[in-house]
């Protein structure tokens, strides 16, 4: 992934600490799943046990003296400098959103066909609510000409740097982000925790995780998408024939929600489970990006042939502008008395999506998007 | 389908004319597919040839004395009324919407195990400019309550009636319908035809055709979904578990968006088709629902083993406002020199959700939301 060489340990210094339950995938820069079990346990994820996703050390901002610069970019450009004081004059709202990485579950695209980059199993999603401002409100008080916004974007820049001191930087189109996009201080009712962007964070809810920049420092409006590489070079959407030698990222569409998706967290694959009365308890998440509501998870434990819906815990939030995660369990009737059973579970969203069974169609060069049905073995025990 | 006997000929006596290359499914009611080459030849499908999808006779309007009804149901309930010329008072718009039966590719399902309803091949979507008013602009003329409205539905009844006197009626969720819904009095420039709702139709662009109530004669705000058959015994989602003993329709989610989908439209299913340079010529359209635009389709005359994206043909509406089909077209090369070939296509959109490669997972008692890739068998001549 990483274009520049962070070996320096120096660089590493300012990490903050972390909790000796999150599974860590890469310590430099610290990539980390939450466990299943726990996922499943709290429908807003713990602070301190959000998944983490970073592409270079964590920035230790003094937040009294941050200041976040938004530049609306025409015939005369708009420069105006926010303190986190100023941005508290806004109209404070809040979004309960799940951030998923665009890579999750990565690990089982990569057994059809090796792929490049973290070996996320299903732990890249945590759901919160967040607190701030709408950057929309922020726009407007800066001048903003909402009758264009069609070919424009919202780059989103943050602290944290690269060793040759490039800045984290992606964009979103404009009318997504107005729509959506908060400026967020707080998550779950507390500061955000370093890992997660203190003192102030974009949360772009239904997009992938990438584009809800931390530590965030600048926002300009532009008819150019970010330059970065991290935006111009990853988050594309490649077919499975594209290889690394014919793909054209500048064409390519970057990625900017996320499909239907589903998994099991408990019980784990390969776990051994006592069947009661016939039946085994199996609960998990589902979610879909976009603002799409999840509306049926269905569970089968013989390969398709039957599938189950499950009971679903839910945000209130209407199809369109859900951006939570879904929560869900069911009671699985086991037919005969096996060894050993494989679980599949789907969702359906509220646009009557559904997932693929396989990842073969789906394959991608950089292990994205990779949402075929969660299969699962357990041992069974009576 | 029909709860009703529709048998008596004098009800069926004010039929209009029907193009003659319209494909007729049922004649009575009047239900009848574009065939496959001339959906692909317009990217607005010319008025006559557009599909039709009626329960009833068509009625028979006097413009001139038509009167829309709109109702806002609350503690003092709002009526007004408008003639056609009223409406023209209101701020013009248009929108590039295709209107698909949820219905659409049902035989396709019905070919892994017997569904219910009429065997539509893929010819049950068009794509045309509609041009009226906005619903919005109406219901807030109306005195609407903008701050209230996620509980409350909007409900469109037709003058459409059948043989016991009951008209068409279903409804959508407002929040929905506020965004989108149009009130349309013309169809690519031209007067909507009787078999698309002169003098008025409700057009929902993202949803399943069955809410754009052709006909319309009342609009009513209301807590409650419509109590009509047709929105309560049909369309609504259920898992392939399911069966017509234990479907609860009123607990079951009533369809209001469509899945990514798309098709083969030329050539067709059987026909015989000339190799030039190792390579077939393949068209056909894309399309997903609420709101989404296409942003990939990919062809594989290889059962999947490798994939061609297509050449897009699409209206520049962006993400999340995208309402029209997409119609696409690709130089699919073939190895060797086999006899027959099987063609598949699937697209991608900007969801990045893709269809299911087989009909099994989804399929439902309905035999709606049928989004499966489309496979057909050509014969091939050197
Ligand atoms: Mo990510
Ligand atoms: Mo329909």
């Amino acid at each position: 992934d990483d274009v520049v060489d962070h070996s320096d340990d120096e660089f590493w210094a300012k990490e903050p600490y972390r909790d000796k339950r999150l599974i860590i995938k890469t310590a430099k820069p610290f990539n980390a799943e939450i466990p299943p079990k726990l996922q499943v346990e709290h429908f807003n994820t713990p602070n301190e046990l959000f998944y983490v996703r970073q592409h270079m050390p964590v920035p230790d901002i003094n937040e009294n003296e941050h200041k976040l610069t938004v530049t609306i970019v025409g015939k005369t450009t708009k420069v105006k400098e926010f303190t986190l004081k100023d941005l508290r004059k806004f109209k404070p709202v809040s979004v309960n959103a799940a951030l998923m990485c665009a890579g999750n579950r990565r690990s089982e695209m990569n057994k059809v066909k090796p792929v490049k980059g973290l070996s996320w199993t299903t732990g890249a999603i945590s759901n919160a609510e967040w607190s701030g401002v709408l950057l929309r409100d922020v726009l407007l008080h800066c001048g903003l000409d909402t009758e264009n916004i069609d070919d424009k974007h919202v780059i989103l820049t943050g602290a944290d740097t690269d060793a040759t001191g490039t800045q984290f930087s992606t964009s979103l189109p404009l009318r997504d982000a107005l729509d959506t996009v908060l400026l967020a201080t707080h998550m779950n009712g507390a500061p955000l925790p370093p890992d997660h962007g203190r003192p102030l964070r974009a949360v772009a809810p239904g997009a992938p995780a990438v584009r809800s920049v931390k530590w965030l420092q600048s926002i300009t409006i532009s008819t150019e998408e970010s330059s970065s590489h991290w935006h111009q070079r990853d988050y594309r959407s490649f077919n499975p024939s594209t290889t690394w030698e014919t793909a054209d990222f500048p064409t390519a569409p970057p990625v900017y929600s996320l499909p239907v998706t589903s998994a099991i967290c408990d019980p784990e694959d390969g776990e051994t489970v006592t069947v009661e009365d016939g039946h085994i308890e199996v609960r998990g998440y589902a979610y879909s990006g976009g603002g799409a509501r999840v509306l049926r998870v269905d569970v089968s434990a013989d390969g398709g042939a039957s599938w189950r819906a499950a009971r679903l815990r839910q945000h209130a939030a209407p199809p369109a502008r859900h951006f939570a995660w879904t929560l869900w369990s069911a009671r699985l009737p086991l037919a005969g008395a096996p060894a050993q059973v494989e679980i599949w579970v789907k969702a359906t969203d509220s646009n009557f999506n559904t997932q693929p069974e396989k990842f073969n169609d789906i394959w991608n060069i950089r292990g994205i998007l990779s949402n075929a049905y969660h299969k699962i073995k357990v041992n069974l025990k009576y």
